[in-house]
């Protein structure tokens, strides 16, 4: 602002209002110009508050202000001035204090703004009270050791708040409240007993505001979780010569048999959407890969109500030649499942305890050396508890959760490995027992007592291969480049197939898969 | 075997004879049973070759026999006894010594037999000989340091072989040679100057038989250096505080609108496939996640027959909040790039080669600092060189190229970004400039002057991106779910989405993006 002669003679009175003015520039080029919290005659200190406009925020300037996480904050940082931006997670005014709690990524910091000559002003308290929930807010204040511990946030310290800035404002009015979103089972009780009405949030109205239901703090920790198991998944897997492959989820005919596909037309020819990386994965084997693995989405038209399925979820596959036994599979998969059970707990005690809280459960046990029963001692193990099976069925959820309590109960683990399962209840492409053709080498793993992974050494005949997809009543037509492939030299070879949702639900132990999924999908839900 | 009394009784030559059987017996359990070779009373070594029953491959026993891998083999196991398995590449016999190669992973080593008494038999080589390509078989011997190098194979030891068996026979005709889908263009100018005739394996035969032609070592190289980029993506990716994250593929609606897409029916519910992670990764924004990233099929349903367009490709797909400007997203991409090329070059030196033996190209150049020009500088550039273009339409293929080499011989890289792209020709959620709406926050990234990265700053603003996609004809209602994820308070961000065969094509300068795919698709082919 320029000083001119005009300025010199002004009375006392607008001489301040003038100086108030050209404090009031000078702080507004320093904090993103925001739009004018009051009326500038009224507040000497309306810079330090108000609206961003959208302009300001399209890539406008590089200021080179540092930025602080929430997550970031602790006792190390005190006396020290901070730049912070999160949600307004609430706001609680009176008179002239305002406490605003500032969330970021399901952290949650106190910030106390007070009305002091020169800091702070009554119109910054009362834009604060203004401010809807979840909007987008930039606060700087000085990071503070209170006197008495905090309830209700997840930083110790809290932030004495000098300026604030809303840069994308909520509606005023959400489908839910954070709050509500968050509490757990135990909150409920509490408030039952104390007479409070809490407001339940039911699962359909969280998944159809899942961008809001996500921002729950043990949400955050979830797909945390997931992120991490895929990463030592693939960490173990990379370690040990694994290729990663990305097969095609587009394909001809009707993927491994079966009604559960998605059907469409592809430029006039028929086709479907994998139901796994199954044949494709192979196909990578006898491409001489020699062991692959594969992050991807699956696809499958079941119309399936559980708790437990998914019309389209993340497989973890992996595939592997093998010289002499599928144990040798078996000992790539205890491993690796031992590193990720491991990683887990050494990097996310925040996120699992943040699950915890609003979740509880109990964590998971597992041993060293995975336990490995075969399908028949897993059926002695039920027949002893008074549940007789057809020993050439499947097991139903029932017997398989019931089985999971028992190995509990005998051997600690709530993960542990069945396998020579009956070759009726298993694919057409595995392979047969060598001693008993009515059994296969084939395997499944458990979590808790509930599924999470099929596997099994493939068969690389192609004789042998095509009369098993016979015998099953597929098309074997539609199946003729896969069959092809081992008919130019197959080595021996399998592998497994991992549900990555499930690996979350039931480490977790999560009541409901949907819960493990990002966007969930189901057979009445494609939304959002 | 039991020896009983009868053994005993039986005259020389019987005996002899029945001695023989039983040291074959103990050979045969030592090396997997196979089946005779030969006539039992005609070889006595007919337990060092034949057939290995399917059976015995069916997870029979666990032996403990050590394997090595044929690119493990090196002088420094030189007189050392291993144990091999992998494909015939070729067999070439002349009398009593037969040359095998045996090939595994793309890598070749000569395995050379030769009749010696009790150690190799007549019968053995003609086994040997009877053998077809690409057939997998065991191979034991001596490694040894050949007097002369040996010309066609990888590996410079050779193995003295002893025994050889033969787990999984291919077809004796097959589509075409390993060594003819090996040929590079030098071969075959070679071949025609000496008059030979080399038979040329063309594309679609290759793509018809791609279970064959990705043995050869060039593609065992490309999809070993694909599943590089993808993990070098991740690991700086993750370093960098990204979560990795997995969106519906599934999805109501018309995606990003578009004639482009893949349409299903979805449980009566008319459905899509994503042509791209775009919304629901903008989505994991709103909902706090803070920096995601993917990797994953995308699907365009584009009647694309170029050597660039695939209908199915995967996407490395990157999204993260910014607090100020678009470069932060540029900042990371650089950094990233520079990460995934030094990591290839470091740990992919064997795969380049072995690229570039068929395909030979020159290595990238990329600077330290990725060069960083405007749309409007790129437009000059090419003014200067005589092409006059529309300053607010989109570069075409030719001028891509051309402005790729501009910029080559200008500031010696390969790989730039252009920025401050035109509004017009971006998607309706590209954030326009603050200074300037015909201009956008976007940007393209290229490998030798071919576009392998889109990017920008989204419109976080719930109004402006309703008026953005209204204003480029896009059905609002049909957005309505990824929209209303604004209305709750929305961060700025920005991200990008890079196609990864197109990365792995261009960084080995290959001319054919299904070079780069290992089971491509385009709008004729949906296998295998």
């Amino acid at each position: 602002m320029e000083q001119t002669d005009e300025v010199a003679s002004l009375s006392k009175k607008a001489q301040k209002k003038a100086e108030r003015l050209s404090k009031k520039m000078a702080a507004a080029s320093l904090s993103t110009a925001a739009t004018a919290g009051g009326d500038l005659a009224e507040d000497a200190l309306a810079a330090n508050y108000g609206d961003v406009p959208l302009l300001e925020l399209q890539s406008k300037a590089i200021t080179g202000r540092k930025w602080k996480k929430v997550s970031e904050l602790d006792a190390s940082l005190n006396g020290q001035s901070v730049l912070l931006r999160g949600r307004c997670h609430t706001t609680r005014g009176k008179g002239k204090i305002a406490f605003l709690i500032l969330r970021e990524a399901g952290h949650t910091v106190q910030c106390v703004f007070q009305v002091e000559d020169n800091v702070v002003s009554k119109g910054l308290i009362k834009y604060i009270n203004s401010l809807s929930k979840e909007s987008i807010i930039d606060v700087e204040g000085t990071v503070d050791i209170p006197s008495a511990p905090i309830n209700g946030t997840t930083q110790q310290v809290e932030l004495k708040g000098r300026k604030v800035y809303c840069v994308s404002k909520a509606r005023p009015v959400l489908p839910f409240n954070l709050e509500d979103a968050s509490r757990s089972e135990k909150d409920f009780q509490k408030a039952e007993q104390e007479d409070l009405q809490y407001v339940r949030v039911n699962q359909d109205t969280r998944l159809n505001n899942r961008v809001l239901d996500l921002r729950t703090s043990a949400n955050q920790a979830v797909f945390r979780i997931q992120s991490y198991v895929s990463m030592f998944f693939r960490q173990f897997l990379v370690s040990r010569g694994f290729v990663e492959i990305h097969t095609p989820k587009l394909i001809a005919g009707a993927s491994e048999g079966g009604a559960a596909v998605f059907s469409l037309d592809y430029y006039g020819q028929p086709a479907c959407l994998a139901q796994s990386p199954q044949l494709h994965k192979q196909m990578a084997i006898c491409a001489d890969l020699g062991r692959v693995f594969e992050i991807g989405p699956v696809f499958r038209a079941e119309n399936s109500f559980t708790h437990r399925h998914l019309c389209e979820f993340t497989g973890l596959d992996l595939e592997m030649e093998i010289k002499e036994h599928y144990f040798e599979v078996l000992d790539i998969l205890d491993e690796l499942f031992v590193f990720v059970f491991d990683g887990l707990h050494q990097h996310c005690s925040k996120e699992l305890e943040a699950i915890n809280e609003q979740y509880p459960f109990e964590p998971l046990k597992y041993l060293k050396k995975t336990l490995r029963l075969t399908f028949e001692e897993g059926l002695q193990l039920l027949k002893d508890d008074g549940i007789e099976l057809d020993p050439f069925g499947d097991l139903d959820t029932a017997s398989e959760r019931r089985l999971g309590t028992l190995v509990k109960e005998k051997y600690n683990t709530d993960f542990y490995i069945l396998h020579r399962y009956p070759l009726a209840v298993r694919p057409f492409y595995t392979m047969p027992c060598f001693d008993n053709p009515q059994y296969s080498n084939s395997f499944d793993v458990f979590i808790r007592g509930e599924e999470i992974i099929s596997g099994a050494q493939r068969v690389h005949d192609p004789e042998l291969l095509t009369s098993r997809a016979e015998a099953c009543g597929i098309n074997v037509k539609s199946l003729s480049t896969y069959i092809d492939s081992f008919r130019w030299g197959a080595v021996p070879h399998g592998g497994v197939g991992v549900g990555l949702e499930r690996v979350v639900m039931l480490y977790c132990a999560l009541n409901n898969i949907r819960k493990a999924s990002m966007f969930p999908r189901d057979p009445t839900r494609l939304a959002p």
